[in-house]
């Protein structure tokens, strides 16, 4: 992997957009955050909307459930969400056409095929015509209550453990964690049911969220994200297919979409 | 899978067997490792002895890496091994014969069938006569050098991340974590290279380990597993294939094994 990123061209990375761009801030650090509007358009309008009138400020982190999902927000539904929307449509799938997809040849247990579409982990159903964002470790998306039109971002969650594909088409997914992760992953597991903090466990609070074109240029991170429609990025994925470090004895010959990584870097 | 659990039979459930029952004792709680002979006879063999040698007592975790792993044990091989072995010739695959294997039909991205043996999630290639045990969140496996035949349990390691499957038959697994695994997957990660501690950070240290069957009746935790080849297992995993749950608007249809519940519960 680290030839593969050496032998890199400067083209082969993109900048963070910062008006698609998150700081999650947190007492222990920041986490940053890319939005996908490829798959969540009316999402990402909404949350930058909720972020820009500091919806997120002081709310806390509400569960954390061992191999599954950290969750924050505003869990009673009390706080005012101002001029942004409380819940939208569901966008738990989008229309094949507009978004180009980097299909994996690899057999993949939730989807007709897996791949890369928008920068995010991500299958598609030629069949049905649909593609969606898949629930990979590090992705972000918007908790809902039973039915498919009561979520829109007022609670958020990120996936922290094995990837739970069957959430896929079943929430929106808004994004990914590009740095940071590790902030929210390692945080101590709620001792109540479904990884609730209970009475006696104090729940971190989120100090801040900024959208990143409105944090000080000095201030933002310069990260750039390797391109998935790179020769680079195929050859990486390849590398770790089969992977020709000695160390292994046996190539796998095949990857699960969400053992690829998708490398992030300061700019150079 | 309440129901599913609600309507099994005590049959269906199989107590730890004490011979095969590792405590590793930290000072945040004890973590219960069912070993895994079936997979790994020698290694389960030699850790055993290594166990009741006080070998890993005091020893340290070494290093936490974020979506991979929690390792922990003699990280410069200079502890002595008393009367157990150093290094083991690897146990990464076994014959097809002599263990029932209980098949899913879902594709499997690493492996031709996937499913479970030895109450362990595992694979097989019937081409080749072989199986082995899957590298899923919270299986226990051998750390290695370079060479296939340096391990032998004098460095183990746990899966806390997304399954790394690219594993499989490169390193030899000696069991699974069945309660506790919080205590391991919390852990600060380490920010040296390959998630180490650094310097700055202080290593847990294991208080010690002891074999269940050596840990009077008494402080002995009472655990059942549910068995793999019964129908209340199959139950659970059509349960989870195809959730029935009215929060759920599109069943997957398919189950990744690494995503099916192993249940364990305190004996009634």
């Amino acid at each position: 992997m680290d030839q593969v990123l050496a032998a890199s061209k400067p083209d082969d990375w993109r900048s963070l957009d910062p008006e698609r761009t998150l700081h999650l801030e947190l007492p222990a650090g920041v986490i940053v955050i890319e939005l996908a509007p490829e798959f969540a358009p009316r999402h990402v309008d909404n949350i930058r909307t909720l972020v820009r009138e500091r919806f997120y400020d002081g709310l806390p982190i509400l569960h954390v459930q061992d191999n599954f999902v950290v969750q924050w927000g505003d869990g009673e539904g009390t706080r005012s969400v101002g001029s942004a929307r409380r819940t939208l449509s569901p966008e738990f799938t989008r229309t094949l056409e507009g978004v180009p997809f980097q299909a994996l040849p690899d057999r993949d247990a939730y989807a007709p095929q897996s791949g890369f579409a928008g920068g995010l982990p991500a299958a598609r159903d030629p069949d049905h015509g649909t593609a969606w964002a898949t629930h990979c470790y590090g992705m972000v998306g918007a908790g809902r209550d039973e039915a498919a039109d009561s979520g829109g971002g007022t609670e958020l969650y990120v996936v922290s453990g094995h990837a739970p594909r069957q959430l896929d088409r079943n929430v929106t997914l808004v994004g990914r964690v590009v740095q940071g992760m590790e902030l929210l992953s390692a945080l101590p597991r709620g001792r109540a049911a479904l990884g609730f903090y209970d009475a006696e466990q104090s729940k971190p609070l989120i100090t801040r969220v900024r959208l990143a074109a409105d944090v000080p240029a000095d201030e933002r991170m310069a990260l750039e994200l390797l391109r998935t429609g790179t020769p680079a990025f195929s050859a990486l994925v390849e590398a770790r297919r089969n992977r020709t470090e000695t160390w292994y004895k046996v190539p796998a010959g095949s990857i699960d979409v969400c053992n690829v990584p998708l490398p992030v870097r300061r700019r150079p």
